[in-house]
Order: C-alpha cells, then sequence, then structure tokens
C-alpha cells in the first residue's frame, strides 16, 4: 500500500517537474524535441543526481522506463498546439500552472529524496538525510535552467531553496516520531505552504544592495 | 581482436569530440590551457557520466591515461598556428570539419556507450542501453557548450539527440540478434547517415513558434 | 596527529572556498540564502565530485556537517552588512581577498584531493592522483561560475588550472619518495607560487588571436 502511494507520489512529482522544464523550452522556442529532453532533464535530474550521491548505481530512472515515458508523454502533451494555444491565452495563466507545479514537485521530490535516503541509508543522520532531500528537490531545477542558459531560480525567485530546506528539516526531524507518511505529509506541506505564502505576499529573502 | 576494434573506435571518438571542444575553445579566443581542458572535457565527458551512472569508478578516463593524451594532444595540435591558419582560412571549411568531428564522435560514444553498458550490466533492458548510449554520446557536447556559455547543442541546432536517439534504438534492439560488432555499425551508421541528411537537407523539427 | 593537520586544511580550504563563493553571489546581489547555496556550492562541490569518481559514497561532506557548517557560517559573516562594508569599501581589497581565498582554496584541495585519492586507492597510477587532484582544485570554482552564470574561471583568467596541474603534479611525484606531509607541502606550494607570480607579473598563456 505504501509504496503504491510513494510510487503515485514520485509520478506525480516527475509530471509536474516535466511540465516545468517543457514549458521553459516552450518559452525559449525549442524544438519538439528540445522541449522533451528538458522536461525529462529537469524530472529525472534530482534523483539521478540524490542516487549518484548515495551510490545507487545505476539510477532508479536508468532501471525503470516509467519515470521517463511519463516525463516524454507530458512533455509532448504540452507541445500540443491546442494545449499551448490555451496556455499561451493568457501570460497569468501560463505563468500560475508553471507555479504550481514546480512547487508541486519541489515539495515531492524534498520528501522522496529524504525517504530514498533513508532505504539506502539507514543509519542516516538527519543532516545527510535533509541535505539529500534538498539537492533531490531542488536538482532538477537547477539543471534545467543551467542547461536553459537561466541563472538558476534558486538564486533569484521568491523563495525556493528555503521552502525546500525548511519542508526538509520539518519531515527529517519527524521522521523517527511520526512515522514516514505523517513526516513526508508535513514536510511536503511546509514546502507548499511555505512557497505559497511567500508568493503571495512577495517575501524576499534580504539582499546585499537594497 | 574486438577489443582492439572497440580500444581504436573509442579512441577516434576521443579524437573527434576532442577536436570539436578545442574549436569551440579556439573560436572563444580562449588560452592554450584553456582549449585543452575544453577539448578533455568534450572528449572524456560523456564517459565519464556513462561511468559514474553504471557504478563503474574510477571512471576508465581516469584508470588509463590514453583517453586524456589523445584529447589534450589533439587540443595542442589544432592550436598550432600552422592548422589554425589553414581551419580558419576558410569558414566554411572550419564548420565542415567541425560538423564531421563532433557527428563522428556522437555516433562512436553513442554505440560504445551501449556496449559499455552491457559489459556491465548483462542483464540491462533495452530502456537502459539506449538511455546510456544517448547519454554517452550526447554529454561530452553538452558539458563543452554549458562551460563554454552556450546553450547546448542539442537544444537548438538540427537533429542531434534525436540522430543518438534512434541509433541508439537500433543498436541495443540488434544487440541479442545481430551480435555486438553488427549492431554498433548499423547504430552508429544510423547516427551518421541521419545527421548527415538533416544537415544537407536543413531538417528541423517542429518548434512552438514557427 | 597528521589526521588533524588534514582536517585543519580541509576545513581551511573550505572556509577559502565558501568565501570566494559568497563573494561572487555579493557581487550579483543574490538573496541571502542564494549567497548561501553558492558558497557552500563552491566549497564542498569538488570534493563532492572527487568522491563520486571514486566511488566514495555518500561523499564525506553529506556524512560529517562540519564542512557545510563552516561554509554556511562563513557566507553568513561576509553577508553582514559590516564585513560587507568593510569589503566593498574598496574594490581592490575585495578583489585582493577574493584572489587569495581562491588560491588558498585551490592549493588546499588540490592537494587534499590526491591525498584522498590515494587513501582510496592505493594502487592508484600518478596519472590518477595528479587527475583526481586537479578536479578536486578546480571542480568546485567552475560550479561555481556555471551557477552564477560566468564562464569558468578556468577559461578565461591568469594561470589557474594550470597552477594546479604544476602543483598536483609535483605532490603526486613526490608522494611515495619524500612522504605525504612533505608532498602536499611542496604541492600546495607551487600552486600557490606560480598564481601569485602569474598574477603580480600578468603571465598569460598564449591565446589564438593574439
Amino acid at each position: 500500500m505504501e509504496s503504491v502511494i510513494i510510487l503515485v507520489l514520485e509520478l506525480a512529482g516527475t509530471l509536474a517537474f516535466a511540465a516545468s522544464g517543457a514549458m521553459t523550452g516552450l518559452k525559449k522556442n525549442m524544438d519538439i524535441f528540445g522541449v522533451c529532453i528538458l522536461g525529462l532533464t529537469t524530472a529525472v535530474g534530482g534523483g539521478v543526481i540524490r542516487d549518484l550521491i548515495l551510490g545507487n548505481t545505476p539510477p532508479a530512472t536508468f532501471q525503470d522506463p516509467i519515470y521517463a515515458t511519463v516525463s516524454v508523454v507530458t512533455s509532448l502533451v504540452l507541445f500540443l498546439p491546442q494545449v499551448r494555444r490555451l496556455l499561451m491565452w493568457d501570460q497569468g495563466l501560463f505563468d500560475l500552472v508553471l507555479f504550481l507545479m514546480d512547487t508541486a514537485g519541489l515539495a515531492i521530490f524534498t520528501v522522496v529524496g529524504i525517504r530514498t535516503a533513508y532505504a539506502h541509508e539507514p543509519q542516516a543522520t538527519v543532516f545527510l538525510l535533509v541535505f539529500v532531500g534538498v539537492i533531490t528537490g531542488v536538482g532538477g531545477g537547477v539543471l534545467r535552467d543551467i542547461m536553459a542558459g537561466d541563472t538558476p531560480y534558486i538564486f533569484v525567485k521568491h523563495i525556493y531553496a528555503c521552502a525546500s530546506l525548511v519542508g526538509a528539516l520539518l519531515c527529517g526531524l519527524l521522521w523517527h516520531y511520526a512515522g514516514e507518511m505523517l513526516s513526508m505529509l508535513a514536510g511536503g506541506g511546509a514546502v507548499i505552504l511555505i512557497r505559497g505564502l511567500s508568493a503571495h505576499f512577495r517575501w524576499n529573502l534580504p539582499r546585499a544592495h537594497d
């Protein structure tokens, strides 16, 4: 049962990040293959980095085609003229969908990353769990931005990695007390809450030259 | 005998990708060391990523100096004023040589990647073989473009990763039926054919805003 | 005793590279979290790449929080208005501190990288030792520049990777004759000497279009 929930979560995160990568590719006017590659990289990048760090080779993405399939199908659907026209009809809608997809992916991948780290290293410290969770969460987006030639989102936009970090801390600290499911729910919820609030109230962290 | 052919192929691919990296460095007016590093990164990058994914550590490049030596010597030769003058004498010639080198490297590294994946994971699915083959083929070029500050070639230029993917699929599917050598020949040939035809006829994949 | 010296060196290198990453973030007007991430990436990036290449997973950085702690605290201190004002009061001072930090980090990480490679692969050839040393030395800075959207330092600035290479060669060649400590001292000293001299006398390597 639990493993089914995890798989559904992973696929939802994959879909969300694939969509955010593909939409970045559409914005940059990439061709259909470029859009698919950017969708795929964004969706599986965080997990591949996570598995390399944990010494879990070949990474899960390479062993089970379902993640790549979901990523590519998502990218192809977003490339359909009808879908694109719908999304591009309104810049506000496009940006909102991109934001929601990115937030959902960040929340899911952060807590799934912690779970994978824990499964692979049962003696892991909270430090390792949190570190691996954040890298799984933000890794795909950083690869997307580097490959698309943008400054990585985590450096410039609203509270992003910060949301992942707080969610990962919450999830990692609760792990031994509240059990897997509750910890993941609390951590993922915190990520979505913090990102949502910070975007709505335009919270920003202090900068050097304000 | 077979291992000699593989080594010759690997060295030819290394030479080709080192040349494409070094020529990118020359275009950017890098100094002699920068040209060598870019040649080296392009030539060995795909293989290092492949070995990390397969858990094959330290990667082959780090164990046998021949790949790094070929890369650096190739880069140094291209830096020679006489060679540079010859190449830069004609922009068309320069671009043609760069194209041929890049295509040869892509074809060779794609099929060699599949072979390495198969040797390391004999139970590998076709999916894993193809995925690893494409990453080995395009990985070095992606690193080259990211390090040189360009948008990765695979996102913007003629059918590139697409050629690698078709060649990898052909090679991976034939593997158990046609044997190693024939599969690699067919896969590599397909990569060269598709890239050559697409460049000649200026084929392009559909874009979002045409 | 020796392991204490190594730890002190590693922490000094971590501090130096964290400072160079954080100062790059300050220059780019990143927010406080971005400055910390860039400091952290620069400081631990080289070591993480090194450990992945050696198959040493999870990398040391993920197992012991001290490296991340030093990186983040260093970045936070540099973000303090008082410290920033002091550094930014004089562009020359800022650049000098950045240069010194970067050089110290390069020297320390190069020789520590060789030591880690040797500890992990006692049968390693000098080639592997040197290669891993240089990657440990320059890896963090390359990640910093790629993430900050700059052309990697190693391609454009004064003799940089070249200094790391000469120091690594010296250290790797001496290893079996002069012992660990002396080799690291000689190698690290060579890095600092070469970078210092090349900056002072504005040495540059030849370029293609001079």
